[in-house]
């Protein structure tokens, strides 16, 4: 399949592109055309070294969701608003997975002792920052996606889970759960397709649209553990 | 330690009476004070085939409460309040545990090909239900349990993700994680050491109160996985 990833010079997007390259016909989309040039190039020369021919090729977001079957938006949720309008016109009976997150890194006081203050903290006195799902008035970026896409365009929430260092280390082999979320099981079924892909990950169906908010929080709530607990990289599975 | 179980008589009370009960004094607490007696004495009975000599018992909320230096709160999201109100007079200087999960269930249309549907859906076309977290204004039931406790009440959530009938079960071996959240790590670490009174059980900090959301929408998300894996009784594990 043809596979845009619209921000695919990020973390996540060099993943995506060596674990599916391997199989699939990828675009990198960016805002800067070179950039997604360059990296293309880059994971090009990363899939010829274990053996694999690829063509992976680097385009503007616009370009690379016109051409593609699958468009996965892997950007960050405050540039959502201006890509969906760039891509809305060239995205009719296309899927679109989307890996967006609406997050936010805070500061709060942690008490060590059982002296439990409760009264407002004046800022020298923060000790401890944390992530939170900063959830939308729609109850998740899915659900905004939902509003900016056409209406024979399907869509699927997945892959918010995976750590991206080591989905872009072909190494690593990924014994991880993917929540998958969506209306059409026609796209979802895709989608798990494109998951089991990856090494050793197993996709789940966690329900429609409704449900992204619960596997978008996911995220935060991984980066806490990782931060709080002395693990790196963490990832979940259902057991 | 003195434990009582708020809301004890219902899925997840048993469990935690039998596991904690062969360590720690338990007080079931419920609404009905002859029902919490009566469930008592099940369980007393089952910790005796097992070999343990248990002493838990059986009383109304608020008498068990004011017993206890450990307060599980373990009633549905729709009867935190009046049981708060109710017990707020006596539990100064004790530690909260919030089990509470605020959800909804709902139905929805899922297509399954790939014409898509977007337009209101009659509800005879609905051919999946499906469970979401419930956020409060607030963000969570554990953030307004804060609201109802007294200054010097400390507050930790907890134990979300714990499967009831397994945890019931005592020769099942549990081998999950379980998500904390507080202000206070001299509360959380009393917590952790509950998490490790369970067979296999790893506690995991998560961050303070403000995380609490992200971990009670764990408990529709994987009600949700089961439901549509063909799984049962799941859990989960960060790894």
């Amino acid at each position: 399949m043809k596979i845009a990833i619209l921000g695919g010079t990020g973390n996540i997007g060099k993943g995506f592109a060596l674990r599916w390259g391997q199989k699939h016909e990828i675009i990198i989309g960016s805002r800067e055309q070179d950039k997604a040039k360059a990296v293309a190039s880059e994971y090009n020369e990363i899939l010829e070294k274990y053996g694999h021919k690829t063509s992976i090729t680097g385009t503007d977001n616009k370009t690379a969701a016109e051409k593609a079957e699958i468009i996965v938006v892997a950007i960050r949720y405050n540039q959502l608003a201006p890509v969906m309008d760039l891509i809305r016109p060239v995205i009719e009976n296309k899927i679109v997975i989307s890996v967006v997150v609406p997050m936010e890194r805070n500061m709060c006081y942690i008490s060590p002792g059982s002296s439990y203050p409760r009264a407002p903290i004046e800022s020298k006195d923060f000790n401890t920052e944390y992530f939170c799902f900063s959830m939308p008035e729609l109850g998740s970026a899915a659900q905004e996606i939902f509003t900016m896409i056409p209406d024979n365009t399907e869509l699927v929430a997945a892959f918010h889970t995976v750590p991206a260092r080591k989905l872009a280390n072909l190494d690593m082999e990924l014994d991880y759960d993917i929540g998958v979320c969506g209306n059409s099981m026609h796209a979802k079924e895709i989608v798990f397709g494109l998951v089991n892909d990856i090494s050793n990950m197993r996709p789940l169906d966690i329900g429609p649209l409704e449900t992204a908010g619960m596997i978008e929080s996911l995220t935060p709530l991984l980066i806490n553990v990782a931060a709080r607990n002395e693990m790196k990289d963490v990832s979940l599975k259902f057991i």
